[in-house]
């Protein structure tokens, strides 16, 4: 088993599950316990360093979607020396920005970025805890692309595969603890 | 100026300013270019751990709120070597729950923390963006109290200092971007 596949199983050993959260049928798997041991967090960042340092030459921007998003992507950015910006709900972020909408389980909600957060033309990763219906996933592709930039990869944590989100997006979607490799 | 104060400086001098947000009459200081930084980012990091090193002689846990103590919370926990654990919006959290209400603007609002992600009677440190009333801070320090645990310290960036939140609060607080030393 190579290095990375170990710190892969250790990471998902890490996870807590929790049946029928927030509804009935849906098992909710808790990354939080990721965040509550150092190693583990390390852990967590070397495998997503490792992954995007073999598949990218070169990174300008990790876009991280609130609120879960913001637990790892800033430390992301950190690690690989490039810059973290948010994708927040609307109304959260001060300034000129640029907006999108996406379908929630009931209703619509909003996503917003602020105009000048990306300069020009970034290459960027998208990271998110999790990839459902893959809505807020495309929002926030829309919104890079609004502003200039071009999406790399969308990366997660997990994904609900049998909602087939991946296949809402445009640019490559990389799951670190679904064992791809 | 020591090197910690120029460091401080570095960090005011990266905030934004938006007057009349979110509401008319309300400056907004806007801390997402730090996070679009790399070297400001880790200058913020620099910054909290040489104040939380030089005031405490261990830390078991750093406690963020959502969703911009997210943006940092993790980040400083691991340059500390200790644990993350979230204060989320009602609903968010799997497991069984502490709960704790505050006021805002408009009506209350529900924090909680999972049961069992704060070893017994650890030590703690509260991490968010910015301290206005204290609401919810002290939210914060009550499901800290509630899991048994002690709050060694509350640390944010900013204040406004007008609206007396410190006084809300029985532990100690520390603002980073205030200019203390």
């Amino acid at each position: 088993m190579s290095e990375i596949e170990e710190k892969r199983r250790f990471l998902v050993s890490k996870l807590r599950q929790f049946p029928d959260f927030p509804s009935p049928g849906i098992l909710f798997e808790d990354i939080m316990p990721i965040f509550a041991d150092p190693i583990a967090f390390n852990t967590l960042l070397d495998v997503m360093a490792d992954h995007l340092q073999k598949t990218h030459d070169k990174i300008d921007v990790i876009v991280g979607l609130e609120s879960r998003g913001f637990l790892f992507g800033p430390s992301l950015a950190l690690r690989l020396n490039c810059a973290f910006a948010p994708v927040r709900k609307a109304g959260k972020l001060p300034g000129e920005t640029v907006k999108a909408e996406y379908q929630k389980e009931y209703g619509t909600d909003v996503f917003e970025m602020q105009k000048g957060i990306l300069p020009a033309k970034s290459k960027i990763v998208v990271v998110d805890d999790i990839i459902a219906t893959g809505g807020s996933a495309k929002a926030a592709g829309d919104l890079i692309a609004q502003l200039g930039c071009e999406v790399l990869e969308y990366l997660f944590l997990m994904e609900l595969s049998f909602l087939k989100g991946r296949d809402k997006l445009s640019s490559p979607v990389y799951t670190i603890l679904a064992g791809q490799e």
